[in-house]
């Protein structure tokens, strides 16, 4: 593991390392936020931030303005990249299959299956790494946007107990029932559509066991709200399930970083609260 | 004049418009943050906001966080590009010259001089568009980093009684004495040195009729800090004139926007208290 950056922010660091991932087969990026607070030794909780189409773990770290707010509550976030990475990987044409466009599950059809495991990545390999190099504690909470937003919601629950909270920006909740996941799991997992159920956070809201409460913001001027967010149907989901949701219908937001970087406070202030125990100190 | 952005940002508006600047010589972007306050209709008082080498309309507005800090104290920011642009605009090669390194001064040498006018861009004709076209009142603040920096700082300085406050992140402030100034004032302005003075900030304090302090923040981990910064320059011309500085030194800090974006919160109150008479409501 290589750091590759290191930049003081906000009384603490910004930095991105570079590893060999052995569930993906490449070399990964991630970025690791360490507020003021991991200097004093003592284990932090960390918040696991997944970016959406076309990102890399550069997005997230210059754009959200989050380091302010995890210096404040004293937390570690994590950035990973959208993808497996390298030549040997395989890409496809347009900017929602291959490079860039994960979709946090793992494949099962050729040629993407040898690479594109990113579920296996966020939920095991990068936290093993994370608690074992730097001084995080297990408390993880998880968030993200978009295609990160679907992988935040559907990862927090497939693993109960794993995630003390989870939100999300303009998620993708129902990939089987929009075009993105459509493209995205026939390729990734095949013409089987029972297969792609378990990375759908409307169909795992159906059967979760713990009931995580879902933070959902979501712009009212999304250029993706009808087509392929479709927020309603979570809404539908969770009121069906009993499932605890708040989702704030944000209006005039798009689906930019100006929207992630104007309600992102709160969205940490929740996690903190999860994380902490207690109302972190402003 | 045509609004080519407009996204919802921190409850206001960030925009980005194009226009044709007549003192330029050619089509133009700028940026402009409306806050929450300008939908009420009273004029607000405005922070210029002058970017560094390589730069455009876009790396503040992404990077910087600023708007949170905007709306908080009812700020309009402006923040334009950093040289004419174009296909019939002069450029060279390297990023310290031509396109993305106008200087903010008028060009007198050819083929510079024809659209390298960022000096009368930025104090007269952007302001007066400024003015006419937006709830913008004439309380002027100017703000910059690096080449930026220089180009606050020197604006200030050449126009008293124009601007209510000047601050700058890791500003050039001699540029007659290091090579980035050297290569961009010989070509831009050719080889009489003394023609060069009039753009220099250590020049201009020792002559300065109006003692407008200056606020500058400097990483001390700053790779361009002993090859063309020197802010140590600016300390012993301010000294000399008994001009006021606030130099902050900040322990670990690079000359990225991570820097600025630690510390523009600090910057923006400064110009609040002065633009607005009082201190800002949290």
């Amino acid at each position: 593991m290589q750091r590759i950056e290191h930049r003081a922010c906000f009384g603490g660091w910004q930095d991105v390392y570079r590893h060999r991932s052995e569930v993906l087969g490449c070399e990964m990026n991630f970025a690791v936020y360490l507020p003021p607070q991991a200097a004093g030794g003592a284990k932090l909780p960390v918040l696991y931030w997944l970016s959406g189409l076309t990102c890399t773990e550069q997005n997230f770290i210059t754009k959200a303005g989050a380091q302010r707010y995890a210096a404040e509550h004293g937390l570690i976030i994590v950035a990973p990249d959208t993808s497996p990475r390298g030549d040997d990987v395989a890409d496809a044409d347009g900017y929602d299959l291959g490079k860039g466009a994960g979709f946090y599950l793992n494949a099962t059809r050729q040629p993407w299956a040898k690479h594109y495991r990113m579920y296996d990545y966020i939920v095991d390999e990068l936290p093993a790494l994370l608690e074992a190099n730097f001084p995080a504690s297990t408390a993880r909470s998880i968030s993200g946007h978009s295609m990160g937003g679907h992988g935040a919601l559907s990862i927090a629950l497939k693993n109960p107990g794993r995630y003390r909270s989870v939100s999300a920006f303009s998620p993708i909740v129902a990939p089987t029932q929009v075009p993105w996941g459509e493209k995205a799991f026939s390729n990734y997992l095949g013409g089987d559509r029972e297969a792609w159920k378990q990375y759908d956070t409307v169909e795992l809201v159906a059967s979760a066991s713990e009931k995580l409460p879902l933070l959902v913001d979501q712009g009212d001027a999304d250029e993706f709200l009808d087509g392929q967010l479709k927020p309603q149907l979570l809404q539908a989901a969770c009121e069906a399930a009993a499932h605890p949701l708040t989702l704030r219908m944000q209006p005039g937001y798009d689906h930019s970083y100006y929207f992630i970087a104007s309600f992102i406070g709160d969205h940490l202030r929740h996690h903190a609260q999860a994380l902490r125990g207690k109302a972190a100190a402003r």
